[in-house]
């Protein structure tokens, strides 16, 4: 359900809301009867909020969907995932700052070894570093095609992304990385009419990147996936009357928080307490902060049960500093579920906390956990549904009728 | 949502269902541990019902939309507001018997004293009494438009209700009420092609009524709002097959109901025990009761919690009577929040007990209250669900599909 609806609710004033989301956060007991990560963690300030305030639990999509990070973070943003496909390769190359506009095609690409047949021996060509994969990417700058222009940035190892602009392109085409090793990448194949050229182009860049890598011992092929473009969604000004900042460390949600009109601020280190320095820095020139984790996400897909509590210990340690700063509405809660259990993402619901000193309704629950929000006060809400109460609760919206 | 999807399913018995709204009877504790207006009030027979029946929590449009009265009712009938805007100048002008069809365009009007210079210095004509203003209603009953019919009742105090009937009008009008004193009365202005007809119509009107009223120290000025009209809405009778009865004192309420094609119940007194009295004197005509407490929300309004609370607690004396009649499906709940800290409506959801002795589900709940409510087996659900429920626990809807 979009949130247009609320444009002519809107009403400014001076509060300030902040978004924290714990990348995957949700989670399940190793065994049935234990706790799971959030609920082992000692949190003594998520907790002081959760008797305070409110808990309730999000889904992300729809129940039993179990979304990729791009269409989680849409959800957490207010628009429908299901009404808005956006490739990631778009977010990644948003959020590594090349500029993708709508009509422009972007995607994620690896490096792959090719063997001699042309069939892939290494999907990550050997995850080679940073420091060799970037002057490849550099070389990869310098083909030209006709009629098009193209960019090229590196990502982090092995991965890179690309964005293509010109006349008539369209950015529904199929991933090159068949996804297996022993297989030979796939050409890119467009879905529709629309997108032929593009992929055309593609598969010629392909070539020419290949024959530009062919001496490389590792890195002598390249894949695409996620192609996509700026779907122009509304921006946050417009839809929220809100002035938005971004602190994320990754390009993902750096991209994605782009698209939807935030700010995204520059900062040093990667820790939770280094994200939370940086919302001080910018406090007053904001009115939402979205701030974004990445690691409890990463812990789940690493399997790592006790890893995950630890990041979850380090955020609630970093709080503090951010409720010094007397946000007027606090949200924690995470994109989606990473049970370390599942090594995945997952389609649990999310556990949420608001915290609304002013106008908060406090329920009965004292503690931050996944079972304790199943009995909080807000229900089980779509996660699209966070935004309207953000902003409801921060005094920002006016009387539905008379 | 609309319930359309209800009406092949519709069967008939003779059931009765009665809805009992408390009108804004969601509230917040003063303190953080402290109890809301309901949990603090002693409520026996709502506590009684609770333990019987199950306990749930309603959104009324959207969670963290504030909803006005007129939408909140429309969501309570199982009408999504925000798929059925309708004018509150339409539902008082309907509730306080003038007739209201589509093509009409009703309004609700103020008496305002203007200044010698023609701004606003009393936005309530110094809150003239009923008996002072009635007078000054039939005088503005002579004004004659060309081309349309013009009518005008008085409501209470300083307030009326007009209609205009005739060709090519159309209701989407701003309001004329600049909301602050020491600016003009602002001219009707029509938000589109189509009703600039019945604005330029209703400005004329205006400064007739201005040239009557010329000569009067405190009423001798009038603004116009809530600009409305008939929205054609479904009947209870077609679309939940119910003949349906309506028990409030206030004209909104009574004409929010008339639109869905309740009859309204004249009777004598304002009290909960008087709108019950009315209800066993109809008892055997309707299959539907809705039956509306307006002073909650009045309590909720003034900031007055303990008012609240004991109005809360006068409904809950009342209530004998009412099951003495034997409901087969027994209906509490608020059309909104109206905390008495905030002192206004809000979007905090509504607590809701339904009773339903041969069909319900009684859940671990004992007591009527928002935080036994979050619990309930109900869970949190729209507003616009009710009618269903209601319906379901009646035994009138047939199984859908084989």
């Amino acid at each position: 359900m979009s949130t247009e609806y609320l444009i002519p609710l809107l009403k400014q004033n001076k509060s300030k809301i902040v978004l924290l989301i714990l990348d995957g956060l949700g989670g399940l007991p190793i065994k049935a009867r234990g706790p799971t990560s959030l609920e082992a963690a000692q949190t003594p300030t998520m907790d002081r909020l959760a008797s305070e305030g409110s808990l309730g639990q999000i889904v992300p999509i729809r129940p039993g969907v179990t979304p990729g990070s791009g269409p989680a973070h849409l959800a957490l943003f207010g628009y429908d995932p299901l009404d808005h496909l956006v490739g990631r390769g778009a977010l990644e190359a948003i959020g590594v700052g090349l500029d993708v506009h709508a009509g422009d095609v972007a995607a994620r690409g690896n490096f792959c070894t090719l063997d001699d047949d042309g069939k892939i021996s290494d999907r990550r060509a050997g995850r080679i570093s940073s420091e060799d994969a970037f002057p490849l990417v550099e070389r990869l700058k310098e083909i030209q095609l006709k009629g098009v222009e193209v960019d090229v940035r590196h990502l982090r190892e092995y991965r890179f992304a690309i964005v293509m602009r010109g006349k008539d392109l369209s950015s529904d085409i199929a991933d090159t990385d068949p996804q297996q090793t022993g297989l030979s990448p796939l050409a890119p194949k467009a879905r529709n009419k629309a997108s032929e050229k593009a992929a055309q182009l593609f598969d010629e860049w392909i070539q020419k990147a290949q024959d530009l890598l062919a001496e490389q011992e590792q890195a002598n092929g390249v894949t695409l996936r996620g192609f996509g473009s700026d779907p122009e969604l509304p921006h946050y000004q417009d839809r929220y009357g809100l002035k938005a900042a971004c602190v994320a460390v990754y390009p993902m949600y750096r991209g994605v928080s782009k698209l939807v009109g935030m700010e995204v601020v520059d900062f040093e280190g990667e820790r939770p307490g280094d994200e939370i320095a940086a919302v001080t820095r910018i406090w007053n020139e904001y009115d939402f902060i979205f701030i974004h984790v990445k690691k409890t996400d990463s812990m789940g897909e690493d399997g790592n049960f006790e890893g995950k509590k630890e990041i979850i210990e380090s955020v609630d340690k970093a709080l503090p500093a951010l409720l010094d700063l007397e946000p007027d509405v606090l949200i924690i809660t995470g994109d989606h579920s990473t049970p370390a259990r599942m090594r995945s993402h997952s389609w649990h619901p999310v556990p949420l906390l608001l915290w609304a000193p002013e106008r908060g309704m406090p329920d009965l629950q004292r503690k931050f956990g996944e079972r304790d929000c199943v009995l909080g006060g807000l229900g089980t809400f779509p996660a699209s549904d966070i935004m309207s109460l953000g902003l409801a609760h921060a005094g920002r919206l006016k009387k539905f009728g008379a």
